[in-house]
């Protein structure tokens, strides 16, 4: 039986019952075995945490991982020609390779950034299962599914290849969902059919939901309905776990459409801003109980993978949109960043908290900095002004995957020159 | 002559008219003496940029720097309760000693994440004024006037005082200003005469107009015009040079008043959605030609004194307000944090761009980390992908402030200590 001790840092268990407090924390066999003030047992490693916060590993809600090699190659562009111009073409070139070392850096920025576990929809998702098999992160992976072409019959059978070969993979680090992509990709008759059979086998799904306008748009003209509505219509929200990227487009209609859903709503407000896209109603949300996460959705909008970013983007836009600087306090956000963004993926009842059971899947955050001096509030400090770079020490199932800063389950060498390489490649006269 | 060469950098100058470039940069007495793509010289000191970008510092063009002592004191409250039960009573216990060790906090802070001058605003000013002469800043400060209690002819005295006794010092790294702090808090009396004392001693203004809906409907019931309307009356934009800060809620006649202002206005857009405020009118702004900079507005309302967090923020906030992705590119957002920013504390003809005369105030910024990898466009890159975390080395007038992470003009240990201790007693009981 492996033991890891933390000992003398900040816990903040994200329970919403406790207030943080200065403790010690015990690992066994990949799970949290003891929290407590004081624990005199002897482990295998011991960490010191003095000056350090302990909380639960960030669950990222919604990416697409490999995109990371199209980081700053296409901003500030309309999302038309940001998609059309530059996204497409640049991806239409990926490899199955490329995706591999693309989700490499991807993971190693989310390591490197408190990120312990992330849903990701996207293609060759062998690749993306085995760089989170090699990272040592935790996933939930989605094939991406469009119908809109020939050929849907094929992806259809990846998507569920995926899940019976990687469901549960990786010491159960992997699940699995079915990804019909949106509602502008996907037509009635093929996403009636997916959703019967996901909710046959009892798997989860993820999907994109009104991001832009233009969606609304264009599924008014389609369909003569909100993209909401048309998903309500075709039975999605009656029993399947759903993850739903972005709803930033809701009426209040819609809203209650969404209230008693299984699963809820990954809210990616660094992607919406950066696209123009607008503000998602998650004060609405869940007022109406509605479970809502936080994501960045893919770096090639949002940049980065940084949480942190996210958290404070969130709890901004809801102060923002509801002219209340009391909106999503500090401890509410954090929770959405690891607990909620946990529930959309299934995984609440082993991450997302620190508690006594739960797999160790946390992060130490150095409080040794300038700008997270002095400590009135932990929660606040922590939600407005620690970035990723702050994290010290990523911990997922009791493994280190980083400390002090260091990568321990990939060469960062290797990943920087395989992106920089693969990158170029990429984007050549584009 | 003391020289210092830094080579093989990405060099940004931000003049607007260079794309990035690999090359070296020579410093000699403190000023940038040459920039090309290969400097054969010998200098005393020679860094290694290999791997880094160099750019001008960031300049905060409106602070409150040693409100640091009051970082996530008061998060998530109603602006009258953050400012009447927490920071007021807070701030009347700071004596000149606690004001000395908060602004070397912030210092400490604004030096390790990229930024090498800033525009201060506060009281015990010869305490700031000794922090940035021991941190080595560079700084424009102002004796912040209200006078609506009595003795405000005391508080006039000091603001003159400051004045004669600081401008020029540090080796001319202190600029000053006449600050009175607000309408609200300045009857049109007093306001008049000082600016008709600035203005015959040419002497610039530093003042806070039209942050919230709640200073709109105050000057509105007491004086019958908009906060923009009221300073407009008294002369202000007529001959002065004023750095206002905020200027969130204008209506479009209130822009057309700033149009053709000497000066101009310190956008800070973090504080403005945490105490959500507003998103300030930056695009009509731009378009009448007044200058638009950056500033965080104190710890005690942003939490931090982090330029890229708001760098961020600021473009956010405009492509989200006019629904166009394609609004204040980064680039145009980094010049508003550099030489935008150094023209509202009148000190671009020395800082804020890398060109050959002007003081080498510059940073490093190490892009050898997974969120900034791989490099398509360095302007997007560290617009939304980087934070102050990743600046290596910070630069003032040819003096290292910091190299690989570590002060050099400070003691973060005594820093910590002395800021840590202070806060506890200002906070003790509220
Ligand atoms: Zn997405
Ligand atoms: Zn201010």
């Amino acid at each position: 039986m492996k033991s890891l001790l933390i000992k003398n840092s900040s816990i903040l268990t994200m329970t919403g019952r406790d207030k943080p407090f200065l403790g010690d924390l015990l690992i066994e066999d990949g799970r949290i075995a003891a929290i407590a003030p004081a624990i005199e047992k002897q482990a295998d490693t011991v960490i010191d945490g003095k000056g350090m916060a302990a909380m639960p590993g960030l669950v990222n809600a919604h990416n697409h991982a490999s995109m990371s090699l199209l980081r700053s190659f296409s901003d500030d562009l309309r999302l038309m020609d940001w998609l059309e111009k530059k996204m497409l073409p640049a991806e239409a070139r990926m490899t199955k390779e490329d995706i591999y070392w693309g989700t490499m850096l991807g993971a190693a920025e989310m390591i490197a950034s408190g990120t312990t576990a992330f849903a990701d929809m996207y293609v060759h998702m062998d690749a993306v299962a085995q760089a989170v098999v090699d990272s040592g992160m935790r996933a939930s992976l989605t094939r991406g599914l469009v119908f809109l072409e020939d050929d849907g019959g094929r992806r259809l059978t990846e998507a569920l290849d995926l899940v019976e070969n990687w469901t549960g993979a990786a010491e159960g680090r992997i699940t699995t969902m079915l990804g019909p992509h949106a509602p502008y990709t996907c037509p009635p008759e093929p996403l009636a059919e997916i959703i019967a059979l996901a909710r046959s086998r009892g798997i989860p799904l993820h999907i994109h939901l009104a991001e832009t306008l233009e969606e609304m748009e264009k599924i008014r003209a389609r369909y003569h309905r909100t993209p909401t509505e048309y998903l309500h219509e075709l039975g999605l929200f009656q029993d399947n776990h759903v993850l739903l990227a972005h709803a930033v487009h809701l009426t209040s209609e819609d809203v209650k459409r969404l209230a008693g859903m299984r699963g809820g709503v990954s809210h990616n407000p660094v992607s919406n801003l950066k696209l123009a896209c607008g503000i998602a109603p998650v004060r609405e949300m869940l007022a109406h109980g509605i479970t809502v996460g936080l994501g960045t959705d893919g770096p090639g909008s949002a940049t980065t993978l940084d949480m942190f970013a996210e958290i404070k983007a969130a709890t901004w836009l809801q102060k923002l949109a509801s002219t209340d600087p009391t909106v999503l306090p500090a401890e509410q956000v954090l929770r959405m960043a690891t607990i909620e963004s946990a529930k959309l993926l299934g995984i609440d009842g082993e991450v997302g908290t620190l508690e006594v059971g739960k797999q160790a899947d946390l992060i130490l955050i150095d409080l040794d900095k300038p700008h997270l001096q002095p400590v009135h509030d932990l929660h606040s400090l922590i939600a407005y002004s620690a970035t990723g770079a702050d994290v010290d020490t990523t911990i997922v199932g009791g493994r280190v995957l980083m400390h002090k800063r260091r990568l321990t389950t990939m060469s960062w060498e290797d990943v920087q020159r395989e992106a920089a390489q693969r990158a170029s490649r990429l984007v050549e006269g584009l």
